[in-house]
């Protein structure tokens, strides 16, 4: 075995992110590893105690990187690596201003969140929070059979309604992943809405639609949106641009037998509006991976109090396969930095 | 209007199956209409009370068709018509003995059936029975974020996994409606086993591996189902002769990140077998739509008790639309026998 070389870079590493990101980082005496290793979050102190002369810093939605943690790094720190594709807990200015690179790891967690975005739908619209509460309730044998008993809207089309209509608010890989899949369920109509700095894209919109065999696809405004869509999913990034872009008066405007999925973020949804639509037959029903305040939700929130709205904890990239592919691909964009190769997945900032 | 005919045929229905149900027995003055009103099964005492000198009977499963009640009807009976597409509650050999015709109502609901198969799959893989009694117990924020919290299989192929696997016990409509449903996700191969008495058909077998774009297709025993599926689908019909085909042996077989799905019969699947398996972490886990003894499924039921088990009570078919096209079916099949003309959906038994 060869001697540690002396000037090794320090790499700082907020949480175990398994056997097959750790791995990556070869050969392991080029390096000086510091890694937390409860099944905790670290907390600010401990960064800040071990960032000092670190060329890289990896780190989880967890953790937040503010211009103390930066200050501490001093001038060493070359790349902030996060193990996620949103980055509201990196102050991305503070880090960029800097000169010092930023990883994150879309992309890999695409399948996992359309998965679970199709699961959602499929959930609300089928009354599942509902029927499995009187399953786990031990009151399925109060119900006999009858003929429309836990009906819920059929997410594709049927001889008895012969269009159904997805519809996005956010058009980008997620989304495109979700409306590919739901083609096979009977989906035959999309509308979406974009970032209203972006250019419209007609001639992308006709290739998707020919490509899935729609009938049509749309580029519209929310109000539209709202009314045309039989399942609107949220798949907007958040921030300030898309704050409770699911208000009200988006809901007011639904149809009634429409169903409302959260995939996204959960300062894209108006929590106490989307629980006044349901409460209020507004709308059919809901499943949402995120909820705005998370993870304080307790049994008292709005939506957990709606039987019509199915809450999972943010689960949405949480396959193992995903989660390997985000833990690995967040320790290449920093190995790559410090050993001056291209990152695999640098977030370069418009 | 015209005068009611004199000898209007009469046809019982158990059951109130809807006004687009209703509004096909037309012209109304033509048959004399003798239905159960009440939000409830009419039992076999209104039926043997309704039934002497009937030319039809509509009925759903909750309702069983014995020789008591043809011999009740007399020489009268032309058809007995089923809103289902199982017919266990029926005795159809007594029927048919009679020259009496039989009405059942295939492939309006497989849209609806191949619909929660999915969504109950992605629930098991998932572990959402879990993840919604923490949200459900008020319980989210005692989790904070962790880099394999929660995770389970993806079910599609992704670069840690590039093959994944479906497997069908029979490959019936339902079973081609949940395969082409699942290749967006990223399905990648698929196996299946069927009635042995049927012939292997590889020629029909390649056009559909080419047809969804697989790198496989192929009819296995048992044996191998379960050795290389990802996704067991239990989708054959009920009956003595699938009777426990899912057993401690199969369940045995399977890949420990294995997931089973029963959207057919309960009879198929032993619950004690799968009960142990899901305890003792065989498989990874299961959603089922029907279980053996149903409704009679209380809290202290051994798959109620699994919470890797999700439990759904007999929802498959339960969209809106599906009911619709059974109701009308249900109908139709009815009201032709009685108007001399070809029945859509007639049972013949081989």
């Amino acid at each position: 075995m060869s001697a540690p070389a002396p000037n090794r870079p320090k790499i700082v590493i907020t949480r175990d992110l398994g056997p097959e990101a750790s791995a990556l980082i070869q050969p392991k005496e080029s390096f000086e590893i510091v890694q937390w290793s409860e099944d905790r979050a670290c907390g600010k102190s401990w960064i800040l105690k071990n960032i000092p002369g670190a060329a890289a810093l990896v780190v989880t939605v967890a953790d937040k990187v503010d211009a103390d943690i930066l200050d501490a790094a001093g001038n060493s720190l070359q790349v902030v690596s996060t193990m996620s594709v949103g980055y509201e807990h990196l102050d991305v200015k503070a880090i960029s201003s800097r000169g010092i690179k930023i990883g994150y790891t879309p992309e890999v967690l695409t399948d996992a969140v359309a998965d679970i975005s199709v699961m959602l739908a499929l959930m609300a619209g089928r009354n599942v929070r509902e029927t499995m509460q009187i399953v786990d309730g031990g009151k399925w044998p109060n119900y006999g059979w009858a003929p429309f008993l836990f009906c819920g809207p059929q997410i594709g089309s049927s001889p008895v309604s012969p269009r159904r209509t997805a519809g996005f608010i956010g058009f980008g890989r997620i989304s495109h992943a979700v409306l590919a899949r739901l083609v096979p369920f009977g989906i035959t109509d999309c509308v979406y809405t974009s970032n209203p700095q972006s250019k419209p894209d007609p001639e992308r919109d006709e290739g998707l639609r020919r490509k899935l065999g729609l009938q049509t696809l749309r580029r519209v405004d929310l109000g539209e949106l709202a009314r045309e869509s039989d399942t609107v999913f949220v798949l907007a990034p958040g921030g300030p641009s898309t704050y409770h872009i699911v208000n009200e008066a988006f809901l007011k405007g639904m149809k009634k037998t429409a169903i409302l999925v959260n995939a996204a973020r959960g300062s894209l949804v108006d929590s106490d509006a989307l629980a006044k639509a349901l409460r209020e037959e507004w709308i059919w029903g809901a499943g949402v991976d995120v909820v705005e305040g998370e993870p304080n939700v307790t049994q008292d929130h709005p939506l957990v109090r709606e039987s019509r709205c199915v809450v999972v904890p943010h689960i949405g990239s949480a396959t193992t396969e995903s989660r390997i592919g985000m833990a690995t691909l967040a320790i290449e964009n920093a190995i790559t930095v410090l050993t001056g190769k291209p990152m695999p997945k640098e977030l370069v900032l418009c």
